[in-house]
């Protein structure tokens, strides 16, 4: 029985513009590809902020030149095209690396809805941020313009912020677990997945973006994977993070984590989320584990030679 | 054994704008879902040309506000994105009307690559009309300001024209395959497919939008499908069409149908398209049939009460 890993992979990691994108693809698929040779089934999902704001700027300017003939698209709506603009680069890319290494193997995207609970409280105070950094004079400016939310996003600049709910549901579950049951390489959730509320029988898109690792994390206990890995800008996790006494996370348990987590060790909407989604992959089962480190230390970190690893 | 049909929905029958793409999935999904009812494989293929028509306007508004950080969007990346675009409505509305019938089918969009040839003539003499309607006066603008083609569209107004390559490889095949076999409903090759040319491993994408009629023909090919439905905004192909002679289509065979077409009796780029489809997969192995009708007219065209029914 092979081991099967999701790889919750970041939207910046993936650049600001389609250049970018390409080149950060290939990178990606170099290590996805070095995990597919090594004998695990891989499931891959992406986090989607400079692309999703990318698109919605998109369709504002165009909604500006006509609104009538082009009424505005919803965020929900540019979330689903974020899932190809992605994903079709992504799987075109993890494609040709696995044929250049003998390795033919089915890749593909899914276009994954996530259910999220109406009342979720993040309705009320919008967190995620979303689209390309600003300057605060930037910032300021589109605040007072059109009255919508921003915030400083972890030292790199100002962002858009919309609501993150927690994910509840994958709509299209059982379409990524016939394909994986088939051995293929599933690209799904991307950016967290189309967030929507069911009314009835009805799924309604909503005006936010659901965490990529949350969402991964949700997508590794339905398909019962045995790892997530949540690969992120750093090597690892750290405590006291660039001060003198910082000391880096290699084999830490839930509990340990936990407290690590309650000390405020991590900053919010960057590595907290991060840890949190790792937390409660690694608490949901007994023998599930999780692993913070860069995609390029992923097979390592696998390894148990680096990154953090968390376990029960 | 149940009859596997692929069903081809027209990219205009889908409407100009979000709004009116909303209300189109709704009466496509119960035509769709009767069919599903009745005990039928189904597998939905559709067009964009609306949608990638926006798509590529907005990208294009986006990079006249700033053109290094945000480079044009190929219009092979606006295919993708229309991709799920369209996919994300449909599959919401089909899983919907699904639902409502007490059907629990799992309804997914895979992002579809298809192989063309590079040399393919029509990159010579693009014929493919994509984006939204425009008067003579708007189309001869767009000419003298960006040089582009464009072209009268069947008496519906003008609108830019691109290459439309004959489909040769469904990349992601095995995928449809995989999920057809578990008895999900699949939506693939939205737009005709994402155009790509082989180089090696590598597949890159090409500007140009592939015939979603060809393409459905493909699918269904591919599949070993019974029966491809073409839906358009008649009941029936007609000969003399428009005339004081004309003459609705109900049975007819390929070689009657190829003589219709040789003698000019379908528009290019309208009806012909459809009926060389339509003939292409009749022929293609005994038994195959294909039916061009009106969506609301699908279910009695199979019973072969109405539509025109294409057989060796």
């Amino acid at each position: 029985m092979s081991k099967r890993i999701v790889v919750a992979l970041g939207g910046n990691a993936l650049g600001n513009n389609l250049k970018e994108q390409m080149d950060a693809v290939k990178s990606t698929s170099k290590a996805i590809a070095d995990l597919i040779e090594a004998g695990y089934e891989v499931i891959l999902s992406h986090g989607n902020g400079p692309q999703v704001g990318m698109i919605q700027l998109a369709m504002d300017e165009l909604s500006k030149t006509d609104a009538e003939k082009y009424p505005r698209i919803p965020l929900s709506v540019c979330v689903a095209m974020s899932q190809s603009y992605v994903g079709y680069d992504l799987q075109n890319a993890l494609r040709e690396e696995l044929l250049n290494r003998g390795i033919e193997k089915p890749v593909a995207t899914v276009i994954t809805q996530i259910g999220v609970d109406p009342n979720d409280a993040s309705f009320e105070k919008p967190t995620k941020p979303i689209g390309s950094f600003m300057t605060k004079e930037e910032a300021d400016e589109l605040v007072a313009k059109k009255g919508i939310s921003v915030m400083e996003d972890a030292g790199r600049g100002y962002r858009k912020v919309v609501a993150s709910p927690q994910p509840k549901k994958i709509i299209e579950i059982e379409t990524m677990r016939a394909l994986v049951k088939q051995g293929q390489t599933v690209i799904a959730c991307g950016g967290g997945g189309i967030p929507v509320i069911a009314q009835g029988n009805h799924l309604k898109g909503v005006p936010a973006v659901i965490d990529k690792d949350f969402c991964s994390e949700l997508l590794a206990e339905e398909l019962d994977a045995d790892l997530l890995i949540i690969l992120t800008a750093v090597e690892k996790a750290y405590i006291n993070f660039g001060k003198e006494n910082q000391v880096a996370l290699s084999e830490v348990t839930v509990a340990e984590m936990k407290q690590h987590a309650a000390d405020g060790q991590f900053a919010p909407g960057s590595m907290l989320p991060k840890v949190e989604a790792a937390i409660r992959f690694a608490e949901s089962k007994p023998g599930r584990k999780s692993l913070i480190t860069l995609l390029e230390k992923a097979k390592d970190g696998i390894a148990g030679q680096t990154g953090t690893m968390i376990q029960l």
